[in-house]
Protein backbone atom coordinates (compact mmCIF):
# COMPACT_ATOMS: atom_id res chain seq x y z
CA UNK A 1 0.00 0.00 0.00
CA UNK A 2 1.53 3.47 -0.93
CA UNK A 3 0.20 5.50 1.90
CA UNK A 4 1.96 3.00 4.27
CA UNK A 5 5.10 3.57 2.42
CA UNK A 6 4.99 7.09 2.48
CA UNK A 7 3.97 7.49 6.69
CA UNK A 8 6.76 5.08 6.61
CA UNK A 9 9.17 7.24 4.79
CA UNK A 10 8.31 10.29 7.06
CA UNK A 11 9.32 11.22 10.24
CA UNK A 12 9.42 14.68 12.46
CA UNK A 13 12.64 16.81 10.89
CA UNK A 14 14.29 18.38 13.82
CA UNK A 15 16.79 20.02 11.22
CA UNK A 16 16.35 21.24 7.65
CA UNK A 17 18.72 21.77 4.45
CA UNK A 18 18.23 25.96 4.70
CA UNK A 19 19.41 26.24 1.16
CA UNK A 20 16.80 24.03 -0.62
CA UNK A 21 13.08 25.11 -1.33
CA UNK A 22 9.91 23.74 -2.44
CA UNK A 23 8.99 24.22 -5.75
CA UNK A 24 6.07 26.36 -6.70
CA UNK A 25 4.42 23.46 -8.56
CA UNK A 26 4.87 21.48 -5.75
CA UNK A 27 3.32 24.12 -3.36
CA UNK A 28 0.12 23.62 -5.48
CA UNK A 29 -0.16 20.78 -5.32
CA UNK A 30 0.31 20.80 -0.93
CA UNK A 31 -2.38 23.05 -1.08
CA UNK A 32 -4.72 21.25 -3.45
CA UNK A 33 -4.35 18.78 -1.01
CA UNK A 34 -4.70 20.65 1.86
CA UNK A 35 -7.94 22.53 0.11
CA UNK A 36 -9.76 18.89 -0.28
CA UNK A 37 -9.47 18.04 3.47
CA UNK A 38 -12.73 16.90 5.15
CA UNK A 39 -14.50 18.96 7.76
CA UNK A 40 -17.65 19.21 10.26
CA UNK A 41 -20.19 20.02 7.37
CA UNK A 42 -17.79 21.14 5.20
CA UNK A 43 -17.19 23.97 6.38
CA UNK A 44 -13.24 24.49 6.70
CA UNK A 45 -13.40 26.87 9.75
CA UNK A 46 -9.64 27.55 9.39
CA UNK A 47 -7.15 29.55 7.03
CA UNK A 48 -3.83 28.24 6.15
CA UNK A 49 -1.13 31.47 6.28
CA UNK A 50 2.15 29.77 4.16
CA UNK A 51 5.15 31.78 4.65
CA UNK A 52 8.15 31.97 2.64
CA UNK A 53 9.54 34.98 3.55
CA UNK A 54 12.71 34.52 5.80
CA UNK A 55 12.61 37.35 7.99
CA UNK A 56 9.11 36.06 9.19
CA UNK A 57 10.02 32.53 9.66
CA UNK A 58 12.94 34.07 11.65
CA UNK A 59 11.09 36.10 13.88
CA UNK A 60 9.18 33.53 14.40
CA UNK A 61 11.49 31.36 16.20
CA UNK A 62 11.73 32.39 19.50
CA UNK A 63 7.92 31.98 19.61
CA UNK A 64 8.44 28.31 18.28
CA UNK A 65 9.95 27.33 21.59
CA UNK A 66 13.34 28.44 19.84
CA UNK A 67 13.08 25.96 16.86
CA UNK A 68 15.46 26.50 14.31
CA UNK A 69 13.22 23.72 11.81
CA UNK A 70 10.65 27.55 11.52
CA UNK A 71 13.80 29.41 9.72
CA UNK A 72 15.31 26.90 7.92
CA UNK A 73 12.68 25.46 6.68
CA UNK A 74 11.31 26.16 3.00
CA UNK A 75 7.79 27.13 4.02
CA UNK A 76 5.78 27.46 7.10
CA UNK A 77 2.53 26.51 7.21
CA UNK A 78 0.46 27.54 9.87
CA UNK A 79 -2.71 26.16 10.16
CA UNK A 80 -5.26 28.86 11.81
CA UNK A 81 -9.28 28.53 13.05
CA UNK A 82 -11.69 30.51 12.56
CA UNK A 83 -12.68 32.11 16.54
CA UNK A 84 -15.81 34.08 15.22
CA UNK A 85 -17.65 34.89 12.34
CA UNK A 86 -19.14 31.07 12.04
CA UNK A 87 -22.35 32.53 9.95
CA UNK A 88 -20.43 34.04 7.95
CA UNK A 89 -19.09 30.84 7.09
CA UNK A 90 -21.76 28.53 6.69
CA UNK A 91 -23.34 31.32 4.48
CA UNK A 92 -20.81 31.02 2.02
CA UNK A 93 -20.72 27.16 2.67
CA UNK A 94 -24.58 27.35 1.53
CA UNK A 95 -23.95 29.68 -1.28
CA UNK A 96 -20.83 27.69 -2.73
CA UNK A 97 -23.84 24.43 -2.64
CA UNK A 98 -26.31 26.88 -4.12
CA UNK A 99 -23.94 27.29 -6.85
CA UNK A 100 -22.70 24.17 -7.77
CA UNK A 101 -26.55 22.41 -7.64
CA UNK A 102 -27.62 25.16 -9.90
CA UNK A 103 -30.88 24.90 -8.73
CA UNK A 104 -33.54 25.83 -6.08
CA UNK A 105 -31.94 26.72 -2.74
CA UNK A 106 -35.16 26.68 -0.31
CA UNK A 107 -34.06 22.84 0.86
CA UNK A 108 -30.12 24.21 1.10
CA UNK A 109 -30.63 27.28 2.92
CA UNK A 110 -32.62 25.63 5.68
CA UNK A 111 -29.81 22.96 5.76
CA UNK A 112 -27.84 26.24 6.23
CA UNK A 113 -30.10 27.47 9.51
CA UNK A 114 -30.08 23.97 10.72
CA UNK A 115 -25.45 23.94 10.83
CA UNK A 116 -25.82 27.61 12.09
CA UNK A 117 -28.46 26.48 15.03
CA UNK A 118 -26.35 23.42 15.52
CA UNK A 119 -23.10 25.71 16.26
CA UNK A 120 -25.13 28.24 18.36
CA UNK A 121 -26.06 25.90 20.50
CA UNK A 122 -22.09 25.67 21.67
CA UNK A 123 -20.69 27.78 24.37
CA UNK A 124 -18.32 30.16 22.32
CA UNK A 125 -15.31 28.08 23.61
CA UNK A 126 -17.07 24.96 22.38
CA UNK A 127 -17.21 26.53 18.96
CA UNK A 128 -14.14 27.97 18.86
CA UNK A 129 -12.84 24.11 20.11
CA UNK A 130 -14.74 22.65 17.22
CA UNK A 131 -12.92 25.01 14.82
CA UNK A 132 -9.60 23.99 16.29
CA UNK A 133 -10.51 19.83 15.68
CA UNK A 134 -11.05 20.84 12.01
CA UNK A 135 -7.38 22.10 11.57
CA UNK A 136 -5.91 18.48 12.44
CA UNK A 137 -7.45 16.83 8.98
CA UNK A 138 -5.75 20.28 6.83
CA UNK A 139 -2.28 19.31 8.67
CA UNK A 140 -2.99 15.35 8.23
CA UNK A 141 -3.70 15.76 4.73
CA UNK A 142 -0.46 18.04 4.16
CA UNK A 143 1.65 15.46 5.83
CA UNK A 144 0.31 12.87 3.57
CA UNK A 145 1.01 15.34 0.42
CA UNK A 146 4.38 16.21 1.54
CA UNK A 147 5.74 12.55 2.19
CA UNK A 148 4.34 11.25 -1.49
CA UNK A 149 6.46 14.02 -3.19
CA UNK A 150 9.63 13.56 -0.69
CA UNK A 151 9.05 16.49 1.04
CA UNK A 152 9.91 16.57 4.88
CA UNK A 153 8.03 18.30 7.36
CA UNK A 154 7.46 18.73 11.35
CA UNK A 155 4.00 19.31 12.84
CA UNK A 156 4.13 21.14 16.01
CA UNK A 157 1.15 21.53 18.55
CA UNK A 158 3.94 23.40 20.65
CA UNK A 159 4.37 27.28 20.03
CA UNK A 160 3.48 30.58 21.60
CA UNK A 161 0.03 31.11 19.89
CA UNK A 162 -0.82 34.63 21.50
CA UNK A 163 2.70 35.89 20.04
CA UNK A 164 2.06 34.28 16.75
CA UNK A 165 -1.76 35.76 16.43
CA UNK A 166 0.09 39.31 17.09
CA UNK A 167 2.95 39.08 14.72
CA UNK A 168 0.93 37.56 11.87
CA UNK A 169 -1.99 40.07 12.38
CA UNK A 170 -4.50 37.41 13.22
CA UNK A 171 -6.39 38.67 15.93
CA UNK A 172 -8.03 41.55 13.59
CA UNK A 173 -9.17 38.81 11.46
CA UNK A 174 -10.60 36.47 14.09
CA UNK A 175 -8.87 33.57 13.08
CA UNK A 176 -6.14 31.65 15.29
CA UNK A 177 -3.06 30.35 14.79
CA UNK A 178 -3.59 26.70 16.17
CA UNK A 179 -1.11 24.38 14.08
CA UNK A 180 2.21 24.67 12.58
CA UNK A 181 4.65 22.57 10.01
CA UNK A 182 7.58 23.81 8.97
CA UNK A 183 8.20 22.35 5.48
CA UNK A 184 11.07 21.78 3.23
CA UNK A 185 14.10 19.19 2.50
CA UNK A 186 15.82 17.27 5.31
CA UNK A 187 19.32 18.00 6.12
CA UNK A 188 22.18 15.69 5.46
CA UNK A 189 23.25 15.52 9.62
CA UNK A 190 19.77 15.66 10.95
CA UNK A 191 19.61 12.86 13.44
CA UNK A 192 15.89 12.46 13.80
CA UNK A 193 15.99 10.95 10.68
CA UNK A 194 17.80 7.53 11.93
CA UNK A 195 15.53 7.37 14.78
CA UNK A 196 12.97 4.04 14.94
CA UNK A 197 9.62 5.14 14.72
CA UNK A 198 7.98 4.41 18.06
CA UNK A 199 4.05 3.40 17.63
CA UNK A 200 1.63 1.60 20.07
CA UNK A 201 1.43 -1.24 18.11
CA UNK A 202 -1.91 -2.83 16.78
CA UNK A 203 -2.82 -5.15 19.60
CA UNK A 204 -2.44 -1.78 21.94
CA UNK A 205 -4.52 0.36 19.37
CA UNK A 206 -6.94 -1.59 18.54
CA UNK A 207 -9.85 -3.21 19.97
CA UNK A 208 -11.96 -5.96 17.90
CA UNK A 209 -15.90 -6.21 18.03
CA UNK B 1 -0.11 13.15 -7.53
CA UNK B 2 -2.07 10.41 -6.14
CA UNK B 3 -3.37 11.83 -2.91
CA UNK B 4 -4.91 14.38 -5.03
CA UNK B 5 -6.97 11.79 -7.43
CA UNK B 6 -7.26 9.72 -3.59
CA UNK B 7 -9.03 12.80 -1.99
CA UNK B 8 -11.08 13.71 -5.23
CA UNK B 9 -12.60 9.84 -5.26
CA UNK B 10 -13.84 10.01 -1.79
CA UNK B 11 -17.16 10.98 -0.57
CA UNK B 12 -19.02 11.27 2.74
CA UNK B 13 -20.98 7.93 1.97
CA UNK B 14 -24.64 7.95 2.81
CA UNK B 15 -25.62 4.37 2.01
CA UNK B 16 -23.92 1.59 1.96
CA UNK B 17 -24.54 -1.78 0.39
CA UNK B 18 -24.83 -3.90 3.25
CA UNK B 19 -24.11 -7.19 1.92
CA UNK B 20 -20.55 -5.57 0.86
CA UNK B 21 -17.81 -6.05 3.50
CA UNK B 22 -14.29 -5.24 3.38
CA UNK B 23 -11.61 -7.89 3.38
CA UNK B 24 -9.23 -8.89 5.95
CA UNK B 25 -6.45 -8.07 4.37
CA UNK B 26 -7.45 -4.59 3.22
CA UNK B 27 -8.79 -3.69 7.11
CA UNK B 28 -5.21 -5.36 8.13
CA UNK B 29 -3.55 -2.35 5.91
CA UNK B 30 -6.36 0.16 7.16
CA UNK B 31 -5.49 -0.56 10.84
CA UNK B 32 -1.78 -0.07 9.88
CA UNK B 33 -1.95 3.25 8.43
CA UNK B 34 -4.32 4.36 11.37
CA UNK B 35 -1.71 2.94 13.72
CA UNK B 36 0.89 5.22 11.59
CA UNK B 37 -0.52 8.29 12.49
CA UNK B 38 1.40 11.11 14.02
CA UNK B 39 0.19 12.49 17.61
CA UNK B 40 1.45 15.13 19.72
CA UNK B 41 4.76 14.01 21.00
CA UNK B 42 4.16 10.50 19.80
CA UNK B 43 2.04 9.23 22.56
CA UNK B 44 -1.36 8.34 20.60
CA UNK B 45 -3.43 8.91 23.25
CA UNK B 46 -6.24 7.01 22.44
CA UNK B 47 -7.63 3.37 20.90
CA UNK B 48 -9.37 2.53 17.62
CA UNK B 49 -12.77 0.00 17.99
CA UNK B 50 -13.46 -1.33 14.89
CA UNK B 51 -17.13 -2.85 14.95
CA UNK B 52 -17.97 -5.74 12.83
CA UNK B 53 -20.90 -7.25 14.69
CA UNK B 54 -24.25 -6.68 13.09
CA UNK B 55 -26.13 -6.66 16.39
CA UNK B 56 -23.64 -3.75 17.67
CA UNK B 57 -23.79 -1.74 14.74
CA UNK B 58 -27.50 -1.80 14.47
CA UNK B 59 -27.81 -1.23 18.44
CA UNK B 60 -25.47 1.90 17.65
CA UNK B 61 -27.77 3.56 15.25
CA UNK B 62 -29.75 5.56 17.24
CA UNK B 63 -27.39 6.84 19.37
CA UNK B 64 -25.55 7.97 15.88
CA UNK B 65 -28.60 10.65 15.00
CA UNK B 66 -30.42 7.52 13.49
CA UNK B 67 -27.64 7.19 10.33
CA UNK B 68 -28.40 4.00 8.91
CA UNK B 69 -24.58 3.76 7.75
CA UNK B 70 -23.45 2.38 11.10
CA UNK B 71 -25.61 -0.58 10.81
CA UNK B 72 -25.09 -0.72 6.91
CA UNK B 73 -21.64 -0.39 6.80
CA UNK B 74 -19.31 -3.10 6.67
CA UNK B 75 -17.20 -1.73 9.86
CA UNK B 76 -17.35 0.74 12.07
CA UNK B 77 -14.60 2.19 13.03
CA UNK B 78 -14.77 3.97 16.67
CA UNK B 79 -12.01 6.71 17.77
CA UNK B 80 -11.38 6.62 21.76
CA UNK B 81 -9.54 9.36 23.42
CA UNK B 82 -8.48 8.34 26.54
CA UNK B 83 -9.96 10.53 29.72
CA UNK B 84 -7.44 9.75 32.51
CA UNK B 85 -4.13 7.62 33.06
CA UNK B 86 -1.72 9.93 30.64
CA UNK B 87 0.84 9.48 33.09
CA UNK B 88 1.03 5.38 31.94
CA UNK B 89 0.51 6.65 28.42
CA UNK B 90 3.54 8.79 28.53
CA UNK B 91 5.45 5.19 30.16
CA UNK B 92 4.51 3.38 27.83
CA UNK B 93 5.17 5.49 25.23
CA UNK B 94 8.97 5.83 27.36
CA UNK B 95 9.54 2.05 27.13
CA UNK B 96 9.00 2.05 23.56
CA UNK B 97 11.66 3.70 23.16
CA UNK B 98 14.57 2.62 25.20
CA UNK B 99 13.72 -0.73 24.18
CA UNK B 100 14.25 0.78 20.24
CA UNK B 101 17.67 2.19 21.29
CA UNK B 102 18.78 -0.40 23.40
CA UNK B 103 21.06 2.06 25.05
CA UNK B 104 21.12 3.81 28.24
CA UNK B 105 17.81 5.49 29.19
CA UNK B 106 18.35 8.33 31.66
CA UNK B 107 18.14 10.97 29.00
CA UNK B 108 14.93 9.48 27.64
CA UNK B 109 13.07 9.13 31.39
CA UNK B 110 13.92 12.62 31.88
CA UNK B 111 12.21 13.66 28.61
CA UNK B 112 9.41 11.76 29.65
CA UNK B 113 9.04 13.32 32.85
CA UNK B 114 8.92 16.60 31.02
CA UNK B 115 6.39 15.65 28.76
CA UNK B 116 4.33 14.51 31.83
CA UNK B 117 4.96 17.67 33.12
CA UNK B 118 3.47 19.68 30.29
CA UNK B 119 0.53 18.00 30.19
CA UNK B 120 0.11 18.08 34.01
CA UNK B 121 0.31 21.83 32.83
CA UNK B 122 -2.86 21.52 31.75
CA UNK B 123 -6.51 21.83 33.39
CA UNK B 124 -8.21 17.85 33.09
CA UNK B 125 -10.32 19.63 30.56
CA UNK B 126 -7.57 20.72 28.71
CA UNK B 127 -5.48 17.13 28.55
CA UNK B 128 -9.14 15.88 27.44
CA UNK B 129 -9.37 18.08 24.58
CA UNK B 130 -5.42 17.57 24.18
CA UNK B 131 -6.03 14.00 23.64
CA UNK B 132 -9.43 14.17 21.38
CA UNK B 133 -7.52 16.37 18.87
CA UNK B 134 -5.11 13.18 18.10
CA UNK B 135 -8.04 11.51 16.84
CA UNK B 136 -8.50 13.42 13.77
CA UNK B 137 -5.14 12.83 13.11
CA UNK B 138 -5.42 9.18 12.90
CA UNK B 139 -9.42 9.37 11.59
CA UNK B 140 -7.65 11.34 8.28
CA UNK B 141 -5.12 8.75 7.79
CA UNK B 142 -8.18 6.15 7.49
CA UNK B 143 -10.14 8.30 5.28
CA UNK B 144 -6.88 8.40 2.78
CA UNK B 145 -6.36 4.77 3.12
CA UNK B 146 -9.88 3.84 2.68
CA UNK B 147 -10.15 5.60 -0.87
CA UNK B 148 -5.97 4.31 -1.68
CA UNK B 149 -7.96 0.98 -1.88
CA UNK B 150 -11.25 1.95 -2.85
CA UNK B 151 -13.18 1.90 0.28
CA UNK B 152 -15.85 4.11 1.10
CA UNK B 153 -16.37 5.71 4.56
CA UNK B 154 -18.10 8.16 5.76
CA UNK B 155 -16.69 9.98 9.43
CA UNK B 156 -18.76 12.08 11.97
CA UNK B 157 -18.61 14.06 14.24
CA UNK B 158 -22.44 13.74 15.05
CA UNK B 159 -23.25 11.12 17.54
CA UNK B 160 -24.70 10.68 21.09
CA UNK B 161 -21.34 10.04 22.81
CA UNK B 162 -22.40 9.14 26.19
CA UNK B 163 -24.79 6.43 24.83
CA UNK B 164 -21.60 5.08 23.03
CA UNK B 165 -19.55 5.10 26.33
CA UNK B 166 -21.92 3.19 28.08
CA UNK B 167 -23.01 1.01 25.46
CA UNK B 168 -19.16 0.02 24.26
CA UNK B 169 -18.18 -0.12 28.18
CA UNK B 170 -15.89 2.77 27.33
CA UNK B 171 -16.23 4.74 30.81
CA UNK B 172 -14.81 2.00 33.05
CA UNK B 173 -11.29 1.32 30.51
CA UNK B 174 -11.04 5.56 30.81
CA UNK B 175 -12.33 6.12 27.43
CA UNK B 176 -14.39 8.56 25.21
CA UNK B 177 -16.07 7.83 21.93
CA UNK B 178 -14.48 10.82 19.96
CA UNK B 179 -14.98 10.03 16.13
CA UNK B 180 -16.37 7.53 14.52
CA UNK B 181 -16.61 6.22 10.53
CA UNK B 182 -18.29 3.28 9.23
CA UNK B 183 -16.14 2.23 6.54
CA UNK B 184 -17.41 -0.29 3.52
CA UNK B 185 -18.59 -0.28 -0.02
CA UNK B 186 -21.04 2.39 -1.41
CA UNK B 187 -24.44 1.59 -2.28
CA UNK B 188 -25.38 2.12 -6.09
CA UNK B 189 -28.24 4.22 -5.58
CA UNK B 190 -26.41 6.36 -3.07
CA UNK B 191 -27.64 10.09 -4.49
CA UNK B 192 -24.50 11.42 -2.28
CA UNK B 193 -21.84 10.01 -4.76
CA UNK B 194 -23.13 12.64 -7.64
CA UNK B 195 -22.54 15.56 -5.56
CA UNK B 196 -20.25 18.18 -6.70
CA UNK B 197 -17.48 18.26 -3.86
CA UNK B 198 -17.74 21.28 -2.12
CA UNK B 199 -14.25 22.99 -0.87
CA UNK B 200 -12.99 26.88 -0.39
CA UNK B 201 -11.10 27.96 -2.98
CA UNK B 202 -7.17 28.86 -2.67
CA UNK B 203 -7.44 31.88 -2.81
CA UNK B 204 -10.27 31.92 0.36
CA UNK B 205 -8.35 29.35 2.06
CA UNK B 206 -4.25 30.53 1.61
CA UNK B 207 -2.68 33.52 2.25
CA UNK B 208 0.96 33.84 1.29
CA UNK B 209 3.43 35.97 2.89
Amino acid sequence: MNLIDKLRWRYATKKFDPDRSVSAQDLECLKEAVRLSVSSFGIQPYKVIIIENKEIKKALVEASMGQQQVADASHLFVFCNYTRDFDRQVDDYIEKIIEAQGKGSTEVRNYGESIKASLRKKSPEERERWAEKQTYLALNNLLVACAELKIDACPMEGFDKEVYNQMLGLDEQGLNANLIAPIGYRSKDDKAMSRKKIRKSKEELFEMA
